[in-house]
């Protein structure tokens, strides 16, 4: 089968000039793969879409939680039709469905015309989720609620989030809204802010504009967040969590910028109990109890398919153009890049 | 009565050049202020000893929790006599009595001849306890004791102190040697590592030698530490955060240096579920319960009773002399520097 296979094993050894993906061959080549067989407890699935989400841009640059296994097929999430089981019940009941599948780590990906995912990991789909809901279901849709729910395990109703524009933020500004909760977004550009606003943000604030750190100041002081969800992590992050209020978490869950933040005040974290903390779903998966997944994961394909809920496309991409057009269509802001490894694009 | 007092209000409005106490006549003026009246609850204590804490030196100069009042005699803590009750059954009960004292925010400090402290708050000595060590009893000691609570929740035997040599690290050194910890000093000098191993460091690493962060990356992997006690909070903390393994969390509670941290790699919060957040006694003191704070005093005490504490003295200096004299006796590393308002020194 054709994939796009990792061209390196384990960690970066260093740091690269940019976290974004600049030069996509220098991490994947396409190439060809052994059908992959599925093992017992596993599925085989054809993949219809893959997403590639940040967690695939630094997965394959190395700079991801977990090692990369060289000629390994990359991409972590996609949809597709089962269509073997390597034995178990679970596998046999979801032979010829549609499903959300998460590939399994070190087992052939979803950048390639047939993935493995374990069985009771697979999500099937019902009719009214498109394939393009289908292929983004997992990773941004849980990373937001189980972020979200931080938030309300917090209390305060107003709480701030990075790049502001990115899908996870859409996804959690309009549960949030529902929910009664007053999100403050950060963007970087002025043609983001009334998308937002729309969408139920209360504040959004454009980190490139004159006086922003002086007008978020007031608007904290105002409003009290207690939470920055924080995917960018650079010298305005710190900025941002410098004027939080008493008690301000500054919860990391994405690198988007090469930048290292410098820590403005440490004496906050000493006389405001303020602090610095992270979030990592694949950690959340495993100490998030087994209802409390399925709950989620229930409520995030209700939401896509009342129309709550869509994915944003920035493109479609076929396997074979997947190396050139990547870091092109993933600088793009606003939507997903998804990769369609089988049939026309 | 004589007293030192705090040149200005509320906080610092702009950033020191250094943390470290330079010119003291610029935040603190030898003063004559009415002899002090105890209302109801407060007590009057004629001081023998006051501390000079690196919370003070913080103080005066602005950049502590709370705001400061101008006109006031500065000092937290101290050793002294009670010599009039405001009212109260527990005042009339400590008149006449030796007392370690923390001073009442917002009344006269112990840098004073007379201060002013809750009755509730006075711990009456034992009279094996000296003035040095019951002018100390309080704030280093409850410090110690109670961040080395916060590494016996932990769990792991192994945690990291900074400025290692300090009389709160001693004390902790020593407590933690005897429940069997395993404590990791960072000091500054080659001449404090023997006398560190002495009281019960397993290992003592001198920051400025070569080779440190290479020397306690290969330490941390082998004795897997947690928790990073840090009273500098500089690029050298965050080095030593940055080879903490799993779960590390490093614990600011002073900032001894005013360099800045830049955090080396966010992505450690992220995939390796780190933190950094803060300690601060009074914050300890407003949440601990009442039997918990006697019996980490209770303990203080006769750990200084036992022997098994004790308190290093750099310098006992006069009202009179305090001003010239604080500086320079301040920066000299491993003693503390003494306040005596009354008699010769």
């Amino acid at each position: 089968m054709k994939a796009l296979l990792l061209n390196h094993d384990g960690y970066a050894t260093q740091k690269p000039e940019s976290i974004a993906l600049e030069d996509a061959a220098e991490f994947v080549t396409l190439g060809d793969l052994d059908d992959p067989i599925p093992k017992s407890g596993e599925v085989k699935i054809r993949v219809i879409l893959a997403s590639v989400n940040p967690s695939d841009e630094m997965f394959i640059q190395g700079l991801y939680g977990q090692p990369r296994v060289g000629g390994n097929a990359a991409g972590f999430e996609g949809v597709g039709e089962v269509v073997a089981s390597g034995g178990g019940m679970m596998g046999s009941w979801l032979k010829g469905k549609r499903v959300a599948f998460f590939a399994k780590p070190g087992r052939p990906g979803s950048w390639a015309e047939f993935a493995i995912a374990d069985a009771s990991t697979c999500i099937p789909l019902k009719k009214g989720i498109s394939d393009i809901d289908g292929a983004a279901l997992i990773v941004n849709p849980l990373t937001a609620l189980a972020m979200f729910d931080l938030v309300k395990q917090e209390g305060a109703k107003s709480f701030i989030v990075s790049a502001g524009a990115s899908q996870l933020c859409k996804l959690m500004i309009g549960a949030a809204k529902r929910e009664g909760y007053a999100p403050i977004a950060i963007v970087r550009r002025d043609s983001q802010i009334a998308p937002l606003l729309a969408l139920g943000a209360a504040h959004v604030l454009n980190s490139e504009s004159d006086g922003f750190i002086k007008h978020l100041a007031a608007l904290t002081r105002a409003e009290k967040p207690r939470i920055f969800l924080d995917a960018v992590s650079n010298q305005i992050s710190a900025a941002i969590f410098n004027v939080m209020p008493n008690r301000g978490r500054w919860i990391i869950y994405g690198k988007l910028d090469e930048e290292l933040p410098t820590i403005l005040q440490p004496g906050q974290m000493i006389f405001q109990s303020k602090r610095i903390e992270g979030f990592w779903l694949t950690q959340w998966m495993r100490r998030a109890g087994l209802m409390k997944k399925l709950s989620v994961i229930r409520s995030a394909q209700s939401r896509f398919a009342s129309g709550e809920w869509k994915t944003d496309v920035t493109a479609i991409i076929s396997l074979e153009d997947a190396i050139e057009r990547m870091p092109a269509e993933l600088a793009k802001p606003n939507g997903k890049v998804f990769i369609k490894p089988n049939g026309n694009t």
